[in-house]
């Protein structure tokens, strides 16, 4: 197959940071496929890359159905991929958008294992993970020296969660907002609580830190919020 | 202080992984401080970044002793915070640059937190970690659904790799010089080994990637080598 796929992350939302290099692919695509749900019609990482996309570029939105049941996913994926792998036939640079990195949960991972298994050209192109942007953005060291770090999605099991309290030095907490009592117990629990930050919507208008999560922990937080934390030692 | 010190990060290497962002900032600098230790007077992070930098630009070398006694440290960081705050004083728009992310080990947290201490306005621009670029090159998945991610300097002792082994659902292992058989041995006992990819000098001429770790046990890797891995379920 003469055509390349390109997997490309965008960054967490500000259109400055794309790296240059998915900027030029962006601007060289012959295709772009801009996923959405079955509800959702637009999607957050085409308009972070909109201003670089150029005229001759074909949008192309494909659903891709947010769910679980891997027969649906399947089925509407066996779909998509006749219409990837035709593209790529015809020589074709075929865009795929994802939102922060694309190595760390995306969507494109799915998609990026299932083309795997045919013969066509995939390159990925790494982009900044929203955490990095947020401990930028907060001017919040995440590690120093030989300090671990560890990536959580709060939706873990308690057992899990706190295992990785125990064991970091460092954590990043995504999706707080389910188990939020249950985190700041944790936090408090495990020595993190002083140094934590939250963060909702960062980089965006309605922005929001929290510095102080002793005096918020009765509140619910936003739903889009990570917490940074390190252990005090 | 009317001046901006910026923290920039210039990603992994390739020149084209600096976000827009970053671009844009250097090419506007009034100056760009290059950290250079006593012994090494080229600075790796001023290469990736060089093809930006506008003549009218000046270049200041300042020495960042790369060592772990704080007297050594504090003292010559005395000198270069008088230098950079004159800067500021001045209006300039003062930039500094690093490898991969700035707020992952790098030496632009120790100056993060002493220029904190002043009244001086400070920007952090995030930039592509070493290991999402590793991951994206190999098309290798860190994380999907709710998965963790550590990501571990293998000089660490040995009882905390092996809570850090035990915990995680995946693993990036930086540093794996030192201690490699104790980490080989270490990826079987924890049912990594089988996912387990080492890579060296990643997008470089002299890059390797090794992807049966069994059949290299023995050999030694090279200085610059990073492991990824997650655990077989």
């Amino acid at each position: 197959m003469k055509g390349i796929f390109y997997g490309i992350g965008v960054g967490p939302g500000d259109p400055e940071l794309l790296t240059v290099k998915a900027v030029n692919i962006i601007k060289g695509a012959d295709v772009i496929i801009t996923p959405r749900t079955e509800k959702q019609t637009n999607s957050i990482a085409f308009s972070i890359a909109e201003e670089y996309i150029q005229e001759k570029t074909e949008i192309l939105p494909l659903v891709f159905p947010m769910v679980k049941c891997p027969e649906t996913l399947n089925s509407a994926w066996e779909n998509n991929q006749k219409i990837i792998l035709d593209l790529l036939e015809q020589g074709k640079k075929v865009v795929f958008l994802t939102l922060g990195d694309p190595m760390l949960y995306s969507t494109y991972i799915y998609i990026l294992k299932e083309l795997k298994k045919t013969d066509c050209n995939i390159e990925t192109i790494p982009g900044i993970p929203a955490f990095a942007a947020i401990a930028s953005r907060l001017n919040y060291p995440l590690t120093e020296g030989d300090d671990i770090l560890s990536i959580v999605p709060a939706t873990n099991p308690k057992e899990a969660l706190e295992k990785a309290f125990a064991e970091s030095d460092n954590l990043v907490l995504m999706k707080v907002y389910k188990n939020y009592e249950q985190i700041i117990q944790m936090l408090k629990d495990y020595n993190y609580i002083d140094s934590a930050v939250m963060i909702s919507n960062c980089g965006l208008e309605n922005e929001e830190i929290v510095y102080d999560l002793r005096e918020h922990e009765k509140e619910k937080p936003k739903y889009l919020s990570t917490i940074l934390a390190r252990k005090a030692k």
